[in-house]
């Protein structure tokens, strides 16, 4: 957990999380890294102006349901779930016009309250998902990051396009998977490090490249006119200029990578004369995004597994944390129970 | 041909075709053979009312050009090609506001004007349709009716989605392979015939059935909730029944069969309280759906040969015509130099 | 209510609802009578073979809240409200992806459950929609007809649309004043009542004409195309037809209104091969469809009250259901405290 | 016209243009002038890197058919046009697929091309479009603004949205009254200038406002969340902040306005954290703005002459530059003949 507003993680015991008369109480079997962690593990500007110690941190899991509160009528004790970390006001105007995943009243788990790298977690029923039986702990653990790129990738018309995925961190690759999945003509991914190219060769891309050598790619695989989306998923400005450079016109950006600052842009040459579409991707459409990921991998045309490089207990949060940062991850994940 | 007003069609000598200034004459390799050219054959209600012999009858082809009109410029002498069949005016409301599939001017070669049956057919260049170099003549025959079943598939969402085809004849197995190639995560197709079926199951189908069992198959599949979308092959009225009992609420139709006679329809149950919406489909973008076919093709994620059943030379028309009446072929193609 | 399985309507006091801890006691001010409610009266094949008597009928409200349960937050006592009636199950496939209003497990007011012609309805919390001050009573009382037409409308492209209205019952005309609100270029409505004709040229028609006459006014002003959007209102056959075939190709058939029995439908000529599409209207898009309505009268661009034609105290039940009878009536409502 | 590379236009006599067997002669009656063409008089760096003096100015006019190519068809000597500005090749991937307004290969007159600051000016036929008897030169010859508004409205969702317009030029201006037209529930328009804001107001905008009290109007009107589109017109770096500042979470910022160089941007907190989507206007749809545009007027829903402030006659180019400069003006137009 993060005790203090001080770099690092802590482990300790804690009370077992009381739940609501509207929640559930779910022991966590698997929970995956993420990004996020890392920043709040590293306490850097962001987390140190979001975050309040004492937290438990950690947003992506899956479990067995331990015990149900009283109103709760469709998940019962011993259900193997997984949970959308969104916990949303539910009657704003995004949420009552089919936008929660942008609710501008959201409490994140791991961030806002209480998170999963513990063993037991306190969830709204209503954000909780059912695994199919075939599916592992472990792939249930990964849900929340697939379902940013299920819904970066679906959000885009994808069969029949040219694609480029801009970055291939675990949410790169797994929308290189979904991208061949759901009939992309040609998917071109690029990254600066070798073993995550090798990753996303692994889940389908037809090429994977350095991003010195992406333009060329790009021009040769569509006439010169550029790809009809690009999945910018690094937040690095030299791609994101590469992004607006190779999509071609009227063509379509999705966003879900973001710089640490900000950045120049040339609005005139870059967006607006070339006539694109561009979407900022946040969380997942809740629970459009849930209901699609299910179907993928009940159709076994899309599988995960080999983006999962790394597995760790909860007592080597250090180990984990420093795996992500060498940048040759695919996803880590902590083996709890 | 088509030379008199009575059942069959004739083989003869005709003269060159002359071509416009905008047009191109092409050399007929392969073409294939439609239910279309069936009605004409037996010259039913339906082709005497619209056909004017004699003409030369056949809209799907493929070839090379043999001569270009003085205004042409971006197709030459020896191209490998196809063509859109469907001759629109350019200028009316629909042709300019992107739906010159159902431009209310239409001319279809092999119905309204001379057709490809034949060595050699004059089209407009504007028409003209250049094949990928590792393209047979054989596919590049069939970018017709292939290009209904991609209309049909791809103006529906298919990544992820339940789709339930009705009707097994040459343009639903097509259809089968895009759904399958675009990610839908669970095709099953239906037809009476079992040499039919066993196409859509090479073509990807998940389930394969009869008619009396398509109701069960996607119940179970589907929660007991129906399919996200039917794509409606047959133009059988029990089919379309199905098709609208097994639909989920508000999810979609897509109707490509089309029945030979009006028939009872019970608008309330069947498509008003369901919520759902469906969609007649007519030719194919002009030119979208020519530009994903192309794409789909050229990914190798979609290969329509399993399809092409039987090959005639012209002289066996009449050979053609009656293995596409046994209800049992694929897609019947002539084989012509 | 509705107190035997008998033609006709009682009124006799009943206890007050109650009502769980999520819901809220409603006091009723104003209802709207609506042609379900007819049906209920004379008790015909649809209604003896849906409801349950004896039970409240009517599902158009609004009033004050009297009472909330323990767990409701967002509705206080005295707040001035109407409500959606559809009561959805709210983790159906259909509820979580955008489509509730068409959730197969929907309970509706004065139908499934007790309703509106009454003193007190109780309502779950999350169905209760907030008026503004300036809203009466009365038009808060029909926001579920308008709401119908609002989903009707809003689902097509209006702005610069042609569009013909056929049917100009209540519903009917609210679809008028909102698509001139919403910037239809021409709007076509008709009926065979004098009376509501002249109801809908009010609300803002263009042309207002008899079902003889409506071929001819389309083809003038739309060069012979047909309309883009037809708003079927009637579940006349003959005029299902009519939509049909002044719609343009490709253009956009909306079905809200419901014929009583199957019909014959050429879906041939009469949908495939014109390529349009249709939209079958349920309920109102919860809550979008909500929204939407609330910000078209908050602009002052849409007026519903020259729809209200009638006002009846809930003795005069009666007369209430004589007046819609005679296919003459806008809106009846009744006035209940 | 623009004679040579430097600053300033030129009277001169030069010889009637010639016309292809596919274009026609248009006697020029009136014409728009637009911050395109002051770029070209100043000559700065824009206008010296894209254009090659000598050439005619000007791309927005209207007039009468002088002379028609042997091949025109559907267009004759005598009738009242005024015509798409961008010329595309026809037969890229974007033409094809309904994108021409971003075709690569576009030459715009008065710029790439001989334009229409002259009596006359060649056209292919093609981009001609007819008036409405109704319709003045004057109307006519504003089309091409008009449109570029036109196509930034009505690619958002309007009819019952809450919408910021930043910048009222003459863009700017026309966009007010489509919303208004289209049913939009409440419109700000910001701008520094008070006559361009009481242009704004006679449009129909709900408030006009300077762009320091923009953020109070917003938030009042939006109970805090922010619009539902912004329709960004001015290139100003602030207002693109305030226009992503001011959109709320899961809207939509339609850029037609364009910064003169890089801007420091937040990707992070302006666009992907807020799920937001963005999209570039460039040019018009062709032909489906043109419909729309025709359909507005036809309608008498929207009536741009009050834009119009400034005329002159083609020898007083220099007061017309002038008075565009000031940033007081509306449309500036030419009284050619």
């Amino acid at each position: 957990m993060k005790e203090t507003a001080t770099p690092g993680f802590t482990l300790k015991d804690v009370p077992m999380p009381t739940i609501r008369d509207d929640e559930v109480l779910i022991r966590v079997r698997r929970a995956g890294v993420c990004g996020t962690d890392v920043h709040i593990y590293e306490w850097d500007a962001w987390a140190s102006g979001r975050c309040h110690p004492p937290f438990v941190v950690g947003h992506e899991f899956a479990g067995d349901v331990a015990r149900v509160g009283s109103l709760v009528t469709d998940v019962a004790v011993g259900d193997r779930v997984t949970a959308e970390g969104h916990i949303v006001d539910g009657r704003c105007l995004l949420c009552r016009t089919g936008n929660s995943h942008a609710c501008p009243y959201t409490k994140v788990i791991g961030v806002d309250r209480d998170g999963c790298f513990a063993e037991y977690i306190a969830m709204p029923a209503t954000n909780v998902w059912h695994l199919d039986d075939n599916i592992s702990y472990e792939i249930g653990g990964i849900h929340d990051p697939m379902g940013n790129a299920f819904h970066t990738v679906l959000t885009a018309e994808i069969p029949g396009a040219t694609v480029l995925v801009t970055g291939c961190g675990p949410i790169g690759i797994f929308a290189v998977g979904i991208c061949r999945a759901a009939g992309a003509a040609r998917i071109i991914a690029s990254d600066v490090n070798d073993t995550r190219l090798a990753l996303a060769k692994t889940m389908g891309a037809h090429d994977v490249v350095h991003p010195g050598e992406v333009e060329e790619v790009v021009k040769r695989h569509t006439g010169g006119l550029g790809v009809d989306v690009v999945l910018e998923m690094s937040g690095v400005p030299a791609a994101i200029h590469q992004a607006f450079a190779l999509v071609r016109r009227a063509g379509r950006v999705q966003m879900l990578g973001v710089p640490a600052s900000p950045m120049s842009f040339d609005f005139a040459t870059e967006l607006v004369f070339k006539g694109v579409t561009v979407y900022g991707v946040t969380g997942r459409r809740m629970y459009e995004t849930w209901h699609q990921m299910t179907r993928f991998l009940r159709a076994h045309e899309f599988d995960p597994t080999p983006v999962i490089t790394h597995r760790f207990p909860l007592e080597c949060a250090d180990d984990a944390i420093r795996a992500i940062k060498t940048g040759e991850a695919g996803k880590v994940i902590f083996e709890i129970a």
